[in-house]
């Protein structure tokens, strides 16, 4: 089964999607199988973190925003605007495709684990996540 | 088959388990499929690094630790430890799933590719691993 | 199906081969299922990233480059060269492997994506890709 879930992003952050993953899941009615996830795009990203304590999302995004700066006179892919280059590094430094395994018909997801779109451009974006489950 | 390997860690620093998971391959009996693996935890990872040399890996830990140090005034989620905020950023930065390819009854890892649980955290941890094969 | 996909590289750079897997994935006949990728070495790696755009693999390379150089004094994993350890961390830091979603019969990589191996060492080499569609 290969479904979409759409993420509507307003600036840079982590949003959460592991609610609409559930539910795939168990629409499927597969017991044991894989849920594999592939964000169709190159300026934003996906992780799994700590979805408790919004601290820690928090703090990801202003650390990787200081490691991966605006502006940096490296960049010579200037077209798209000033966050588009730091967007395709940081995209590069986190995952672009998981692999979530399922059993007994629900996903093996870690007690604080959160699946989430990292959005690194400013602009509200309409993120699409392809989700395969077999 | 889901199955889960446990990696119980003293500190910081890779610990391989490709062993376990040739093992859980063969007793599967899949002769042509995909093994995936999923870390349950966001302050430990997952990644596939050279098992001949212990160096690499060492100045892997070394390097990883000075890029993301403890006591960065960035970090606001302070209230499970110092090593908690660069060990999340450290995960973030490494891999949470991993899929490998079988083939003809056995993982198709390089020669001299070795999996690993990359523990960023100090204190001693079991480390649970998801493995799905199919 | 289990495939290899072989890439020769000649120097530091993202080499893409995205119009290879479209290949195996039409070959394979599978309409619903996933592509994976493993890369089966540890001084290059994988990654999806803007293809339409040579400026945007250009910046990646070099930020990449800054922020793991060659001679750093905190190495001690010397023996296989000075670009050795260096691409090491680079292929920690980046993909091992990858899973992507088949829909239809077809690859569901969003518009501007591409599958690169990315190549963190000076000489030429051969580097070899697991792909398993199924």
């Amino acid at each position: 089964m290969v479904d979409i879930i759409s993420v509507a992003t307003q600036g840079q952050g982590l949003y959460e999607f592991t609610e609409e993953i559930h539910r795939l899941v168990r629409r499927s009615g597969v017991q044991d199988g894989l849920c594999s996830l592939l964000i169709q795009h190159t300026s934003a990203s996906l992780t799994i973190q700590e979805n408790a304590d919004p601290s820690a999302q928090h703090d990801l995004e202003n650390w990787l925003n200081r490691l991966v700066p605006e502006g940096d006179p490296l960049y010579t892919h200037l077209s798209e605007g000033r966050d588009d280059m730091p967007a395709h590094i940081k995209a590069a430094l986190t995952a672009t495709t998981l692999s979530l395994p399922i059993h007994k018909g629900r996903l093996m997801l870690g007690a604080w684990q959160g699946v989430f779109c990292w959005e690194h451009r400013h602009h509200h974006q309409l993120r699409q996540i392809v989700v395969h489950i077999g």
